[in-house]
């Protein structure tokens, strides 16, 4: 039988440390259906980083005219980098009928879903503030100072979870991949975007 | 953690045949989050049926009497007998924290859209109306003029399969369970209904 179906754009956000990434990479693997946009930074490659591929490696000048021109849909500073979303990037690959998933920091999803108040929004949290910690010091990747900062950060973040369409707690990562996986099933099935037609 | 839930109300419809009542009874199987309503009646009960179990048997007074009263989500008449869905007994089991899932035909699904305009639609689909026309022969249930007065409703029902919330395709029974399914377990994660407090 034949479907019509609309590629949607999906925000997966959360406070730093609650598995994100993990979720993420996992619904790319899985769902042949999704894809993600590639970011443009102003960093230097890292070693094995290709360009078009892992981001779209840019110059400050170039960053500054894109900004200057609203071609992002979200962008941040991380660390003296500059980083970005593409609006022409998402577009493209929606209108190819790829779904696209974003995997970003709470404030840029913000971002996007004030910009593009249709997409599919879903913001994870931690069982607990005390398992969050644990997470962060397990990563080996901060500072105490610096975790404590993203701890801080993250009951602020945490705060304003409603304003996502689902909220998934990542308790365990198994079940909250299957929970994430069971929201996009979900709403690939919604009549704003699918029509079956019955012949 | 601590998880604030409402409960939510769920119809299911699609054309005669399309497999409702299979889908139905493996939902009420298997999440024991969901219950059903027990409908009222002005038919005789059959051997073995229990009052206040299958359906509240009823006079056609009672029935009428309730009619006027505005108690029912919705109702219809068949063959000659008075069906109905009263709204206190879905309003008790949703105050009780049950969700309550309705299998009804596609006239009584839009009365509950209706006067319920927060509830979870799903219309099912088949895979096409020559599969439709074998499955009700295969019913052995009804004569052929009745069968194709059921086919002849069923284009009409199927036009208007984009006012609900979520179209699935009957393809394969299992399959279109585990569509449901996905519906139901994301519906759940829905921050309008959904709320876990981090500690």
């Amino acid at each position: 039988m034949r479907e019509e179906r609309k590629s949607m754009l999906i925000v997966i956000s959360g406070p730093s440390g609650v598995g994100k990434g993990t979720i993420y990479s996992q619904l790319l693997k899985n769902d042949h259906s999704l894809t993600f946009s590639v970011s443009v930074t102003t960093r230097a490659p890292r070693l094995g980083e290709r360009d078009g591929v892992d981001y779209f490696f840019i110059t400050q000048e170039e960053y500054d005219r894109l900004l200057a021109q609203d071609a992002f849909l979200e962008h941040a500073a991380v660390h003296g980098n500059c980083y970005g979303t593409l609006k022409s990037q998402v577009e493209a690959k929606l209108a190819a009928g790829w779904s696209v998933v974003l995997d970003i920091d709470p404030q840029g999803a913000r971002n996007v879903m004030n910009i593009w108040p249709d997409c599919v929004s879903i913001f994870l949290l931690p069982p607990s503030y005390e398992e969050l910690r644990r997470r962060l010091y397990g990563r080996n990747t901060d500072n105490p100072e610096a975790i404590e900062r993203r701890l801080s950060n993250a009951r602020g973040e945490i705060e304003q979870a409603s304003l996502y369409q689902y909220n998934v707690v990542n308790d365990d990562v198994e079940r909250a991949y299957q929970r994430v996986a069971a929201i996009i099933a979900a709403e690939k099935l919604r009549t704003t975007r699918y029509k079956p037609v019955v012949e």
